[in-house]
């Protein structure tokens, strides 16, 4: 195992505290547990809640701060974040305007937040909840029944933080959440596997010149393994997969997201971003906004995910919408 | 060779192609060269450049855009551009103010930016240059006389973009370069080789268990080979290293760079910040500002570099001013 860790055992622990001392003006880590709330928490605002395994940073709890979250859970390295973490989360950030958990389908990600939340109401505290299902890979996985949250969970943290800020309600928090969440679609393939610190070697194999389409953040199997093909027939495939799910016609505007999985260069991202935009411009679909980088991330795996959300005025506005957070400025 | 690519080839045209597919309202690529320039180009002001071979993204043409660089020059993957694609970038953006050219030290570099330099003098244009050596690892290399030029040349971005946006004169442009280019040094270690794609191989091999102290961003032979050790052990080697080639008196203030070199991951980074954080601070100095990212990489290269800067007024002044890039907003 190649890595520049400590203790295995200490990773997300030490990461924290890397992280809290690269960015003591956006972020600081409560007392309770490993969460990540911002420094200039806004009273009154609704609070929106992230988070899940460690091993996908950025995120969550580097978007933390102005405009997208204002916790971030971290679980340990693949392990959903306990229900007690959820809770003291919701402590920290609640507001009298209430507090909206936006999860990834994940089944214990799911049944986690959701005894938190239950916890919270017990105690009176307002909270609302959003779950991401945008891969349109496979239907159910390893961890998953019905479909898996993966990058566009990102969008979901931009749109909603944005509506938030505006000082909008918890139910219309939530309905742009929702309104994300019903038209984004991804799918994502690997290079190659990642280890997680404390198993210390690779939860599968790829051979030396073999890909496997569909594959999910934490290794959960996807839709076939076959031999690596050339850039733009791999974007062909995925984004053909995207595009069979969300119809979009000619003149529609689209936010783009070609979410790198941990250690595929920006060179490749840009090259699979140019197939992207031939294949939609090419459908007459424009192209308001694009994003590419790690945003989503599954340790250090090779491969990529991309992202299509189909926008309306109010989501490109919510897109543009200023944000300030240690992975995402604008 | 396991890479997201089409013909090895083409990997530099494509990947321009998607970059300025991505950031249309930031950058644009002239006809001539491959060269990315600000669409928002500022007459006036004195114009920077930067560039080299690519392979480094996001350097350099990702920090074009306010407050940073007016173009970036991006060689084939690991070559020093070509004078002639110098000279088109410096025709691209001059203004009357001058142009300064910020060149990382490697032989092939420096000789084909100064010709370029030679070519604008001769057609009247006024450019001047500044030439970083910030990697404390080794005094020469196998493509440099004298130190090498690496992830500290970010922040000679920043901190000259910076001055240049106030409307500095080119003496003064080049003087604040030539203070980050004093008070920056750098170091970094390796993992794992990378792969340049018209070779299909690494150009050198480190054992399952072996990692390699001071290696340049082209796999430049480092300091020594061993076997891998805890980050704190490896951190604690670089960060003496530098702080030896830099005296820093309690009281002192430092902007630091984590720099990831390809596929090391955001915990790790995070890692070794923790311990960088704890070996400045156990010396009274000051951290003023954190980047912790992949600035300045060596394709999928898994290692990292530490860059420490020592501030001062001005140079914390220039460091927090707004800036717009592809991938650096402040």
């Amino acid at each position: 195992m190649k890595k520049v860790i400590n203790a295995p055992q200490n990773v997300v622990a030490e990461m924290i505290q890397g992280m809290t001392l690269a960015f003591p003006n956006h972020v600081r880590k409560i007392d309770t547990a490993d969460v990540i709330v911002r420094t200039d928490a806004k009273k009154g605002k609704v609070a929106l809640i992230s988070g899940g395994g460690s091993g996908h940073e950025p995120s969550h709890a580097g978007f933390v701060g102005y405009g997208m979250l204002d916790a971030g859970v971290c679980g340990a390295v693949f392990t959903s974040p306990t229900p007690d973490a959820v809770f003291e989360a919701i402590k920290a950030v609640k507001t009298d305007a209430g507090v909206l958990l936006i999860i990834k389908n994940y089944t214990g990600d799911v049944m986690n937040f959701e005894m938190a939340m239950e916890m919270a109401e017990a105690e009176g505290i307002k909270v609302d909840k959003v779950v991401i299902d945008d891969d349109v890979a496979v239907q159910n996985s390893t961890y998953t029944v019905g479909r898996r949250g993966i990058a566009g969970t990102v969008l979901v943290h931009k749109i909603a933080g944005a509506k938030a800020e505006t000082g909008a309600s918890l139910a219309e928090v939530k309905a742009a959440a929702e309104k994300v969440i019903a038209n984004v679609r991804s799918m994502g393939m690997a290079l190659t596997p990642c280890i997680i610190p404390e198993a210390g070697k690779p939860g599968f194999t790829l051979g030396d010149n073999e890909m496997e389409v569909g594959l999910g953040i934490h290794g959960e199997p996807g839709v076939k393994r076959e031999e690596i093909k050339p850039a733009d027939a791999i974007v062909d495939e995925l984004a053909g997969k995207i595009l069979a799910d969300m119809p979009l016609g000619a003149g529609e505007e689209v936010a783009l997201l070609i979410n790198g999985l941990g250690s595929t260069p920006l060179m490749e991202l840009f090259i699979v971003n140019k197939k992207v935009n031939e294949i939609l411009t090419g459908k007459g679909i424009k192209i308001y906004k694009t994003w590419v980088g790690e945003y989503m991330t599954a340790i250090e795996m090779a491969g990529f995910s991309i992202s299509v959300l189909k926008l309306d005025a109010e989501l490109k506005e919510l897109l543009d919408a200023k944000a300030d957070t240690p992975a995402y400025k604008a």
